[in-house]
């Protein structure tokens, strides 16, 4: 688990054309950030302050990897947006599901073959859930184009955001929040190189480093296939977009939930300006149908993206679950434990970081009230009234599948959960503490 | 578990003249359907549209089995129903009970007289519950006919279906459905039996295939009475209607679901036609009424059948936890490892399909609210106000035994609550992963 | 556990002469009841079907056994019941408090001097648990004149029960439970005492057969103290009280809930004349305010008699448990196993009988809103509003010392609990799980 | 754990001289109030009520053990607080900071760098929990006097308190349950310290019998450094100031929950004067503004102490467990048992005083209610419908990082967890019960 960024001699070979222009632009846009924007044109200069804009350096990112090849992802009018079956990105999408689709047979069928295994059946299980991730967001890919022109649509509906760092600050945000997200799990990834190679290093059996790696990496593979150096590599390539796809996921759930908690946010800075004030019906009747209109969004968005949302949390459970179970075994090497130490403090915070993120949609969808309760008695009329009653009644969230809505009650049973387990596991690990001598119990007693 | 479609040269002995007509007519509506309509009368042919309509051809085959002998099911006219103690499908039921009766009465004997077995204790519970279901059943048909006249006025209530298509595809999903359940049902009993008689051919102690099946099938029968072939296969009949029953308890419910469902589906799609529009305060008023009336529609089946859900969903999360618990031990042959997962995962497929299906009513319930979210200021009227608070106040679901709703909430209950289960028996189980070696430890941490 | 009538020889010599009188009618209202009836004088006749009426027999009973000593319990006109400090009832309870105050002194000290014993523990546990019952059936007494006071008022202002068997039908019902109630608690106490006889039979070592069977049972007093004949006699009596006590808390908060469900069901009934019709605010004013005096006098009682509630269900959940426990064990003879088994479903029958008649408070409390949302358009006014606001917004039920209300979802969550406290003994004592043979496995999964 | 009142000559030594005369004044206030009163100047005597006064007090103990060194604490008027990095106290705190820093690195090092030991493990934790404590109060005493502004002007709102007594009674209340809390924390630490050194006594080796006691108790000090007497001391005084933080967390909360509730109090108070009387529309105005504005105050207090209660209630529940946990093991000494059960008898009762008076203010806010439906019908207006509306949604309590409320509901499920936890606890370590012999059975089953 982890990710390589410097895979591009890797990946060159077999980009098309076009991809050197956007590659050349998506680094400058990402890297060189102000020195590209002061050669570009002005209206490209300007940021006006929609999600679309702010969203497109991560998916641009994303597609350097495969995932949802929409065409004009870089444009700035989303309505240019589109999604072809016959691109060259959809092409390189196909390449790469082929070899996930061929790694996920063979680790199910490794899996399946043997007798169980618990190891075998969590990589079988995270080669399937990478090839449901890629055709969800295949799916996805198919209707961005309309959701992005709707999205765009409300974002201009909404109260105008005045200075260009206001309009800049969801842009800026985003990007910090992937850069994080991905260098967290770069580093991860190759902590796990390392590892890896540290111990494969420590088997004389094979001489080529390259190959003892893989070998014992790919094991599922290389169990049936004879090994060559190309295809040594060739699925440690497969293995990166899935390690990438697998952080992804998150990030993904994270920047949607950033841009829909912006544009509640939005409302809620134009309707603290009037707090305790006495406004027109007029504008309670406005007010209501911009926050109408955001909250038909986060269904709209919800209804295309609650199935990754499930797949980021179930996933993330399992992975924790399974981590917390391996914290019981002991570790071969130190570069071992540490490696397994950071994977599982990533891994709590990635989930937590998505848990906390979504549950803020909710929570911002739910600040309006404090307004509404302000309003003086001659400003109470109809339109206020019904403002607060959808406030306080609905529920507006992302939902993992609409089973459950990401709230901030969500993180908290899932944290108990989370402590309940290892409690009881604790529970029946622990036999040193019935051998206690009397000096230890003496000094907890006494702390 | 599991059934058998092809009991009709047992079941014929026993069906008195009138069965062939309706067997010929239900054959006709089931089988060659298209062809069976055309000889029809006019009036026969058109759909109405109604829940009676839609669903009689599963009551149908439910009497083959002899389950709700309610007369003139097949009838048109939900009037024509009616319930009689005397009739001959009455007779029928009554024959069938006393087999099953006796059959419950020796399981739990031969549970109760020896020491605690838990095998023993399950097939107790399956005869004990089939039984308490068709007393159920018995009960809920002497009410059938009344419900479904209420069920008819509230049907010709709602607002019209235009369209062939419209008014039948009611009937077609509950048709299709209910084949699907029912092919699944049949392989997996028919697949019970490839396994027993595959395994019995293994003890040569009896030489008769016949007598070793049905002597190790119902030990607790041929313990204490001798064996004769009639008698195997009066003792298979009875077992086949129970496990008949056993499917169609879960198909009852969700066919019940999906005709209120699809009753709220109406309204939803009458109102959506109007959505952010400004209609009279009549206008509201008739749909609010036309909603309460389905309201009480689920009220009153509720009442009626909430034992019957309560029984479907107690049982499958019984039967569920049983195989799991079952799924530690390990299994004599290759047969029954594919029997026992196919088993397990129809056992969980049924029981998410009802929770999912009987879901559904409390979420179309819950959909009127999005047209009243949009009415525009000037729209907004008291009735609309009225109608907006039922929606949202109001709980509308079925229920198992008003202990419970069917809920989406409950399916992720349900769901959690079999996971957890399932995680506290692989860590009691889990021992080969503290004897993990190394390699195997490698490949995990970088998967 | 469990307790016996027949203790009339016991206890008559500690009975003041007042005693003999209010024992012989009650007496004949309770066993001869309609026969006494033609005997009394009209008004004594006629039920005029208030609470106090109907509850006075069941609480003559608790005081023949030290319990809540209020004067006047049977009088007709609640503002003659006083409670004195001085009166002979008082006095018989001060006598009552004292033995069960020894015995818990007694069982404690024995608990806490010896090497920790989970049965001793359970012992100690049973006579505390009394002796705070004791004291807050005490605490009650002094109220109750003044609750009675106001419950009848509330009564009165209800609508009116016409006939005499509508008035008569709360005192009828909580007899007929009060008795079944009784009836199996004796049955039980026989039973246990059966058990105790028959086991200290087969211990020769003792040759009197009283002595054998009140050292074996109050060996917390007679390991102490000498044993003696009456002191036997004496220790027994106040056991018989605990275990009436025991049963007596359960039966109270049921004949509480059924008063105040039966109050909801006047309002309820008379509402119901009135569904679908155009009614004037005058009508929902007045109804308003009837269902709000009911519910008032729901959170008075519950304000006296929530921490009654509380101990009946945390001591009956603790007791589940402790045989749930237990009957992993094996037991010595036939009547230990048949009186196990009865003591548990007894034990699961009247906790959720208590559980059930409270949630029916609640339940009850719930229905108008059955009306309220078929009054018709020009039928809608404030008042109705106000109502329909206040049935769906306001929990009505008894509580747990206002940590819980006692409510349906209670009920389930309650059975929850167990079934999963059960499954996970199961789990760790399902030992011959795992040597299951062939024939077994095959059984179980073709059924 | 547990702290130590009497440690003035230890503490004397750091104290700038403006402590003696503040010291002197808090004891004056605390131990000889009424005669320190009665010395006073009048506008001094006289309680003007405001939470603030009230809880200077308990602040001031606090500032002894170095914790929120806000300035002028003791003034009556709020407008003179102020937070200062350079005075006296700050110094003061900055010095017992790295002291707390130092043992806290210690314990952290000497868990991580030996192989994994529970104990340890909760010594780390003890004293990363008391940094951050600290860490946390000196931010809040940085926005300390703003907050007492505040809440001392939303003081004034509320309807005036007529009486001497009225006005002292919060003040009361705060010093009886703060001497209480403190009183409970200095018995158990001595208590702990007595057991410790009655231990240390018995270990020959070391002959100074301070020198035993201090590196029993900082092991992970001596470990590493050498040990001389005064460097004993002076770990000692630091894990004092430990203890008392240990505690004063839990006091801290008790104490602003019951600031909180006394103004939601003064807030029903009034209008349970008015109950059942036809009010204005004005009246109903001006009472939901007062009740909206300690509803605001709530919500910034919580903001401000959010973090100190999440603290408090995790601290404690990870204590109790371990208690718990502890439990099943053997302890050497009488004085260690005396002292454990001391302990975690003391550790619940703590834990419950938090969660039932932070409870208290959730369930004081729900009061207004019952005023509400009591208002006739002429008397209910547009304002009344928005208050009754208000009390009913919203939910105002404080909160543990806005994760979760602290209502009654949270003390039944934290109840019921320990509950569970303990009993599964007891599950695994019931040994005992299997080899029951007949007489302790018997003894059970008859009670």
């Amino acid at each position: 688990m982890g990710f390589a960024v410097s895979e591009n001699h890797d990946t060159k070979p077999l980009i098309q054309p076009t991809w050197h222009t956007f590659l050349k632009r998506w680094c400058a846009s990402w890297l060189h950030w102000p020195r590209a924007q002061r050669r570009a044109s002005r209206e490209d200069w300007l940021f006006n302050g929609t999600f679309h804009e702010a969203s497109r350096g991560v998916l641009m990112m994303a597609q350097l990897f495969s995932i949802m090849p929409v065409c004009g992802i870089l444009a700035k009018d989303p309505r240019k947006l589109r999604f072809s079956y016959t691109a060259g990105r959809a092409f390189y999408a196909y390449f790469c599901a082929i070899g996930i689709g061929f790694l996920t047979t063979m680790s199910v069928y490794f899996f399946a073959s043997k007798r169980y295994h618990f190891q075998k059946m969590v990589t079988a299980f995270f080669y399937c859930y990478n090839l449901y991730a890629m055709y969800r967001f295949g799916r996805l890919g198919q209707r961005w184009p309309a959701l992005m022109v709707k999205w765009t649509r409300v974002d201009d509906s909404l109260p105008p955001q005045k200075g260009l760092f206001e309009r800049a600050v969801l842009a800026y945000r985003i990007k910090l929040c992937s850069i994080m997200v991905m260098a967290l799990s770069l580093s991860e990834h190759l902590l796990s190189i390392v590892a890896a190679v540290h111990y494969s290093n420590n088997c004389p059996a094979v001489h080529d480093p390259y190959e003892a790696f893989f070998k014992s990496n790919f094991a599922f593979v290389y169990y049936y296939f004879p090994y060559s150096t190309w295809r040594g590599f060739l699925t440690k390539f497969f293995n990166v977009i899935c390690n990438f796809m697998w952080s992804y996921v998150d990030l993904f759930v994270i920047v949607i939930s950033m841009g829909l908690s912006h544009a509640f946010r939005r409302i809620n800075a134009h309707l603290f300006l009037h707090k305790r004030e006495k406004m027109t019906e007029q504008f309670w009747d406005e007010q209501r149908q911009k926050y109408r209109n955001v909250c038909d969004l986060v269904t709209t968005v919800d209804d295309h993206i609650s199935a990754i949302t499930m797949l980021s949390i179930s996933n993330n459970l399992f992975f924790i679950c399974v981590q917390i179970l391996n914290s019981m075994n002991s570790r071969p090497t130190l570069v071992h434990t540490v490696y397994f130490w950071f994977n599982l403090i990533i891994l709590i915070g990635r989930t937590l970081a998505v848990a906390m993120f979504a549950a803020e949609v909710n929570d911002e969808s739910k600040r309006p009230i404090e307004v509404l309760r302000t309003i003086p008695r001659e400003g109470w009329c109809l339109e206020a009234k019904r403002f607060a009653e959808e406030v306080t009644t609905d529920t507006v969230a992302l939902t993992g599948l609409k089973f459950f809505s990401m709230t901030r009650q969500l993180v908290l049973n899932v944290t108990g959960a989370i402590i309940t387990y290892e409690l009881v596991l604790i529970q029946f690990h622990k036999d040193e503490a019935s051998d206690v001598d009397l000096c230890k119990l003496k000094r907890m007693d006494t702390l």
